[in-house]
């Protein structure tokens, strides 16, 4: 994969994203020792980056596919983003979700224009349950996480953020599926200045660094962790990316993402998701690494019910 | 008051304020029916406005009077916010408090360096207690909301909003101690384009109100309101200003205000306190009013108690 398809990536999905802004606060620079850079990707359409690797994966299907739809399994962000990614290009979205969901992500995907697809709460009736919208509809499977045109899209975050904080040292992004973190690290590597790439990952979903550890994509056996988005794990499209290009994968506990969760929404004054947290804590946690180096922090997403926070 | 001296007093502060993002949401649009954009000034330093008012009022100040420092009563934002005008600006800040108020505004001053004097929670104790700063160091007192350079530094979040969106044809701001709402009237008045200015309300503080009915400056018997900014009462500085440039003001009840705020904190994924929401709320009341009309809103503040959520 090479600079040239990632800065083609950001010239295709721009009209359908936001550029989001960068945000600071002196507080925080002074409790780490070093300045902090907050790409606001909360503040991203949908609420997630996930837009960005929804909306390439769907511009570059073929007409045809195009015509025929898109389908994945997922009850997170990427259900929402995919569905508003499709409707915004005029594409039909199946989104198979576990009836088990909240009602609030169903209304969410159904407000963005997704059509809900449910079935039992388990990966093999997701996986059926999406094969027979293959079949049926001819509509194409996009992985939320292990595919190539999804990585690049999430990598236009780190992008941006590099070409406004040119100088960065590390940036630091959460690692769930690892699409997030397998973007960020390409383009950390063809648009920074020596900046190395650093994920953040619960202790109670902490697959990527076990993988990195040993050289083969673990799974988690459970995962006990209020960064809801972080549970899933790595796939062959993403892992190698990483082994190449992550420097390090801190781990943080729960108490240390609630912790970071609440700075973040005191002092930057901005809602963010669980797993957003979950970059900040581990810069917090390992913060003599950090000392005066400029440090960009991937602030993944917003969206959280507030009828059930952690604080 | 004229155009001058506003355009002054911005150029005066810029150094020590934020030049605070405007942030705009589609789903709200439609709810209302009208393009909205939201000033953003939980994201001012200290978290408020009011650093705005504070720092004008400061850099007013004789060489003499700076010597000798300032003095207000408030345990609110404009204790923090004179706390840190006053630190930028190399002079001291007493702040007088009741010895009630929450132990987390207490460290806020003094985390921004303003030094506290505790005194009885009523109205005549703080008094007393202003007055014997006032005297035994010969310290300026400054109100929070009625006097003529607050009035002016408030008035430049509305100035900043006019210049990236000068055809506005509303701006709506909520009504405290009449700070705000008189400096937005006087910048809409002489920076927008037939700008008109609204206030919001809580019922439950409605002594702006009562005052534009009556002619005359009236008080609040009660103030049981979640929107904690806005029980003060106006000032003999900001009510004619109020009376003579303010449209309306539209009152809203606390169910209402919670509801906006609950929609400003899931859909511009920002943390704003409940009085911030009053403004939001008068619009969603009267949309019929705004049909199509481009409004201002002015976000006013970011500092809430996460332990006491209303959600």
């Amino acid at each position: 994969m090479d600079k040239q398809l990632l800065i083609e990536c950001h010239r295709r999905i721009k009209p359908f994203i936001h550029h989001t802004p960068v945000l600071t606060s002196r507080l925080i620079d002074e409790m780490v020792g070093a300045p902090l850079f907050f790409k606001c990707e909360n503040f991203q359409r949908m609420g997630a980056f996930k837009m960005r690797g929804a909306a390439n994966a769907i511009m570059q299907l073929s007409e045809k596919q195009k015509q025929n739809g898109v389908v994945t399994h997922s009850s997170g962000n990427f259900a929402q983003a995919l569905s508003l990614a499709a409707h915004s290009l005029g594409v039909k979205a199946y989104i198979v979700m576990p009836h088990s969901a909240p009602q609030v992500k169903k209304n969410a995907v159904r407000g963005y224009g997704g059509q809900i697809i449910e079935c039992e709460p388990t990966l093999e009736a997701r996986e059926l349950a999406s094969k027979q919208i293959e079949e049926k509809y001819g509509a194409t499977f996009i992985h939320p996480s292990n595919d190539t045109t999804v990585i690049l899209g999430q990598g236009t975050a780190c992008k941006e953020l590099l070409e406004s904080h040119p100088n960065l040292d590390y940036v630091v992004a959460p690692v769930g599926g690892g699409g997030l973190i397998a973007g960020t690290a390409l383009a950390a590597h063809y648009f920074g200045n020596q900046c190395k790439t650093i994920g953040g990952e619960p202790f109670e979903a902490d697959d990527a660094y076990r993988s990195l550890q040993s050289g083969q994509i673990e799974r988690n056996s459970t995962a006990n962790t209020i960064a809801d988005g972080l549970k899933t794990q790595l796939g062959d499209r993403n892992f190698p990316i990483i082994q190449k290009h992550v420097e390090e994968i801190i781990r943080v506990t729960e108490k240390e993402i609630v912790s970071a969760m609440r700075l973040i929404w005191e002092r930057l004054k901005i809602v963010c998701e669980p797993s957003s947290a979950v970059a900040l804590a581990a810069v917090l946690k390992t913060k003599e690494k950090f000392t005066q180096k400029k440090v960009g922090i991937l602030i993944s997403g917003g969206n959280v019910d507030l009828d059930h926070l952690p604080f």
